[in-house]
């Protein structure tokens, strides 16, 4: 098969040979080779502006992010035998890493699959397809999935808002066997049960895995408050390792029946607690009853979903934080996560700085936790690393 | 008792306000109150240029972080019942994180005890004083010491760089009980012994628990190279935790004798194998010889002591990352650390970058750790944060 040329402006490379798999739309020598003539989707090889080729890429002609790099290597055009190779690849980093076959398997552009996502639920996959690239690829994806991993069913999870960008229309669909509506997963030995086609993303958030198993010493016989729980994946874990009691507050009524229910499963129920409502609200109520927590968990959903958001979502994470401090006991922990990866993760010790020195109170920061590691960073692209976890211990001002 | 004061230049108290603890030389007042009229480890009340009292400083008046504060309440100056109350916070933290009573229970300006460290083994512990008021309360430090802990010994280990900036002496000496010259610890449960008298440091870094914890994956079945070994915290941990064949590198003869001794200790003796020399020598033999390894861990020593040896520390830093590299099998794990406070964690994951590129292979960063919740970072001191570990896969770039 013989590609077509897609060719850079000059130095336009550098990035791109420092690591990077982007090429961004203003980086294309359009006079030479427009981006108009391909198709969503399309293959090329890229070359430098002296024409040097750099690798094959999927094109995605209307996007700002125009093209991404699939392989350095020629020879490797995307097909399912490539695919089938980068599956492997994937599947041995977390086959050594995991006891349970539950985890993102794929995550994209670091297992070097730009627009590709895939969680493993044992023999379930939900796949999400962000890229002209990998839709047009859609059945040499599930192809390959098959072949590598034999699942009893597949989900398409194609409801992402990087769809938009891309020209793609927003669908979910099973595509392959059966995927019931709560599907079993198991994370650091506890047992749990997520929503996969009506829950949030994918259904789970595997990424905080580390950070969740960080908590087993700070709970032991503690009361803890989870905020913005979903379906539990802190609470009923912090339930499982010994918390003596814990309250569950999430604005959706769904989440809160998958924290019941996940709870059951792991036979702790009777120590959990579920309030359904706005969390800012609730944070005000339980401050007002004088409620106290040995230990607050905080991780809402990304309040910087763009770059302009960046000042209201500091001041959003300020309150949250500064609420949630408010209701520890004098030597209280919280842990208080994001997944903005416009939100540095210095800004965020920043904003917890402040709030316990408004609050008069000492911190101590305890772990900086980031995204397990099943969602290895692409170190050359900022954008593949955006969980944070702070733990802090909050001390009278002695 | 009423103290001096010590005054501020206008604005010089915006820092400490904000959270930080310590005064330079350059920001006091010295018509008002000239630092020439105070002793080494006097006590003084700080005041903003205003006149406003901002707490308890401790006072090294010929160094240039001339003062340190210890306490914001005006009530609490440094003697032995702070110093019981502040251990007190101290312990109360380790003991609710680890199993054995093996940790770091004093790590200076991050538990409100500027200039103090003490490690903890067990019955035993090494202290340092790094500051002219630590220096000059030993005897209220020792006795709150004996009060909260009843130890069976203490080693003062006064010979750090640190004391030469506060004109204190050095010295190394037991000051209570007796101190044997290989202490017991316990890690990840893990057994050692570490010479605290002979050693580096207080004998034993306790700082990388966490990341050593997460070598189990890792490592398992594995073959595993262990640079700047020490005495084994990294290597013979990952014996203990299944790795089929450790070898550790260092250029110290102490060094290789307690790793042998603290093989012997887990039973995973003949897994070990040690060798004695330059580690870079060692490097390029083991790469002549066409060795490699599944996982290579470089933990070395501080390459950058100082600011300005930022740039030929940077260097080393690369090159001892890019040999390593070199002895990796196709999917091999490097375990990249460092403990230089000058060297942000953003700079090492470049370094690891562009050694891969420069090699030709792909990198993800799995995993990034930092110094352990008994080296609490204070957050707005940046010189508290220091332990950098990223965990990365190199593959071939295919």
């Amino acid at each position: 098969m013989t590609l077509p040329s897609l060719r850079l402006k000059a130095n336009a490379d550098r990035r791109l040979r420092a690591g990077h798999l982007w090429v961004y739309s203003n980086e294309i020598d359009v006079a030479a080779t427009p981006l108009a003539a391909f198709q969503p989707g399309d293959q090329a090889i890229l070359e430098a502006a002296g024409g040097k080729p750099l690798g094959i890429v999927g094109i995605s002609p209307n996007n700002l992010i125009c093209a991404r790099l699939l392989s350095r290597d020629l020879k490797h055009t995307l097909d399912k035998s490539l695919l089938v190779h980068r599956l492997n690849v994937a599947l041995s980093l977390r086959e050594r890493l995991f006891d349970a076959p539950c985890y993102r398997l794929v995550y994209g552009d670091s297992d070097l699959l730009p627009g590709l996502v895939v969680d493993r639920f044992f023999d379930i996959l939900v796949v999400q397809l962000a890229s002209a690239t990998m839709e047009r690829h859609k059945d040499e994806v599930l192809a390959a999935l098959i072949q590598v991993l034999k699942p009893s069913g597949i989900l398409l999870k194609n409801d992402s808002a990087a769809r938009d960008a891309e020209g793609l229309e927003r669908y979910v669909e099973t595509v392959h066997g059966d995927v019931p509506e709560w599907v079993a997963l198991e994370e650091n030995g506890v047992k749990f049960e997520a929503p996969v086609l009506a829950g949030q993303k994918t259904g789970w958030f595997y990424d905080h895995r580390l950070n969740r198993a960080r908590l087993a010493p700070y709970v032991k016989g503690k009361r803890v408050l989870d905020l913005f729980s979903y379906i539990g994946g802190w609470g009923v874990q912090a339930a499982a390792f010994g918390a003596s009691e814990v309250m569950c507050v999430d604005g959706s009524a769904l989440a809160l029946d998958g924290v019941e229910r996940n709870a059951t499963l792991n036979g702790v129920a009777e120590k959990l607690t579920c309030v359904e409502g706005d969390v800012f609200e609730a944070l005000k109520e339980l401050k007002a009853a004088e409620e106290r927590f040995d230990v607050v968990i905080a991780d809402p959903p990304a309040f910087i979903k763009r770059k302009k958001d960046l000042k209201n979502g500091e001041a959003a994470y300020r309150r949250l934080n500064e609420q949630a401090m408010r209701l520890l006991t004098k030597d209280g922990i919280l842990v208080s996560a994001s997944c903005s990866m416009h939100l540095p993760e210095d800004d965020l010790q920043n904003i917890l700085l402040g709030s316990a020195r408004h609050l008069d109170r000492n911190i101590q920061l305890l772990e900086r936790g980031g995204q397990g590691p099943d969602h290895p960073v692409h170190p050359a692209i900022p954008e593949t690393r955006y969980i944070k976890s702070l733990t802090c211990r909050l001390l009278p001002n002695s």
